[in-house]
């Protein structure tokens, strides 16, 4: 299945810090038919790093898509039944507007002077490419980490549009311990000169800074054990300690390389402004508790949390699904063992998968 | 109790790299009076950024000793009995040699002409410094962190010069996970053009890398837990947040403040090398086995780690002891209660006091 990436413009968007950003363009691509009544269209929602192109092979690069093992025929995103939209979220650089995008009213990239963004603001604005795509409900949103905040998002701003929501791997707000990991990304990136005060779109990027934030991610998002059985302490073409500074161990090797990866692929800028809108990120902002911001919430919810996940643990979904139950939503949580940590929801996808099947399943007969 | 450093330099010390570093200094203090059979020494070793100022108050600066709550007349390591001796380890920048001092042959700091050092080699230099002082026996070998990895490597390789070894919140081996982090902390230092292949003595060091580094050790020594206790998501002298990339939560406030202040009183290229060395920790190296590395101990053992130290988690110290067990040597295990994370041999030391008193108690009575 070669799939196209997609845009739509929308003359402005309204933000939550006050300001507002106009025009704004949403990168999004779609798999599966829309059906006469509009009722099976599910929107999945991308985390931190991730982009629009979710499934299926890119007809620009031949590659497959970030969940491509959870979306597709028989899948547990099934494109033979459902209609999945992907979009990238505000702030992105895969095609929405981003620091990395031109200002029109001043010709030259936004940099830093993009306003900050929240995860209700990026929810917004898939409600206006919802909207141009003429649905309006969707059968499902659905997430995993950053992608898990929209899914809440959704399901608390705009309740009756949402029929199921599927927050994996997630929480209702982010701890201390998950905004000072993303504090020492942030001040990576901006201690690398090249950042420049975000202004090196003309120049070369903070390369440095940004592989260092991405090598510190990795970290995370693995667990102790599966690192210990990708890596040991297994040397890297080598018998013995090189005594010097120059690469050693495996696990070196790895976080080097997929931290110069990143670079080519991301924008520093959007790093900063993509944690930001994580670390504001609480439930709890606007209605004092999670009570109060789950009280009119219409949705049925499946969470999904992992047992070795220590960036996102499975007590944050806990609390969630204590918090739904309650209050007597309809609420069906699931802790399934995985070695992979954080990185589970993309890779350990087998039992997710069933889980996902079966939730949908149910919603499509019963709620649709 | 004021205390003053002493330092005692050697000719030289022969690494496990095949270099030889001459001459040596060793920045030291000591507690307590030696007796007349000289059966009372304890050695203490320091973690990672630690200094030998251990105990009392400098009188230099006036501040008191890294574990001062635990080395002291009537404390754990009760210096109205005991002669304890501290000292600042081999690569370090607290008045040992390390990359920061003078290189005779050149009259330049070393920099990173530093030999690359282990564990084993700091350990060496301190058996000279303990035969400088007339002591053949240590009573006991003490640390937590990278002082418990000392002490492991004392009572292995010096089995015969070890009568008792406190190990506290350590490992056998670092982890790929623990490798991680160290490496993400050095490529942030040799990232900042600052730090200029280490020739930075003579103009301004890497303070920013410097800085980052730090940081993210100071999320690995917190638990999750007690992050929350401490920071929540409070906010940082402001109501609101300030939709910009200052400061807005407490715990990004703690984290660069840690980070700047560490930057004043430790070096660079010292951080390089003494994570190294950890890295490099491993008892099986040379032995094959955990089995065979402690074949020869003599010690007896007391290991400490705390629940919630999720750097160096339990399983590792639980290691150690199961060896010790299997091979029938004389091993005492305490997993303490604590919220703190690593932390916590640091600042949550009542119940580790008891443990250690007790146990240094028993020891001297029956193998001093």
């Amino acid at each position: 299945m070669t799939v196209e990436t997609n845009t739509a413009q929308f003359a402005s968007v309204s933000l939550d810090s006050g300001a507002t950003l106009a025009p704004v363009t949403v990168a999004y691509q779609t798999y599966g038919q829309l059906n006469a009544s509009k009722s099976n269209a599910i929107l999945i929602l991308h985390a931190f790093s991730g982009d629009a192109h979710a499934a299926g092979l890119s007809s620009e690069t031949g590659k497959p898509g970030w969940w491509d093992n959870t979306i597709g025929p028989g899948k547990a995103f099934d494109t033979d039944r459902f209609f999945v939209i992907c979009s990238n979220v505000l702030g992105g650089c895969q095609g929405t507007t981003g620091p990395s995008s031109i200002n029109p009213q001043t010709g030259c990239p936004y940099a830093m002077s993009f306003p900050v963004i929240t995860i209700g603001d990026m929810v917004q604005l898939q409600t206006q490419l919802i909207d141009s795509l003429g649905i309006e409900r969707l059968l499902a949103v659905a997430g995993g980490s950053m992608g898990g905040m929209q899914a809440l998002e959704w399901a608390v701003s705009y309740p009756e549009r949402v029929v199921a929501a599927i927050p994996i791997a997630t929480t209702a707000r982010h701890s201390p311990q998950q905004i000072a990991f993303n504090e020492v990304g942030r001040q990576a990136i901006m201690a690398d000169p090249d950042w420049n005060d975000g202004n090196y779109y003309s120049s070369r990027p903070p390369a440095r800074g940004l592989a260092i934030a991405r090598m510190v991610g990795h970290i995370t998002y693995m667990s102790d054990e599966s690192m210990r059985e990708k890596f040991g302490r297994r040397l890297r073409q080598k018998e013995k300690f090189g005594f010097d500074f120059s690469v050693d161990f495996e696990v070196e090797s790895y976080l080097r390389y997929r931290g110069s990866q990143f670079v080519g692929r991301f924008d520093a800028n959007s790093y900063l402004y993509i944690t930001k809108a994580e670390d504001y990120f609480d439930l709890t902002n606007a209605a004092g508790t999670l009570a109060n911001a789950f009280a009119k919430a219409q949705a049925r919810f499946l969470v999904i949390s992992f047992s070795s996940d220590w960036l996102y643990p499975s007590y944050q979904s806990q609390e969630i699904v204590r918090v739904l139950r309650r209050s007597n939503h309809d609420v069906a949580y699931c802790e399934l063992p995985s070695n992979y940590g954080h990185d589970a929801f993309l890779v350990d996808v087998a039992e997710q998968s069933e889980v996902i099947r079966g939730f949908l399943e149910s919603t499509y007969k019963e709620k649709a």
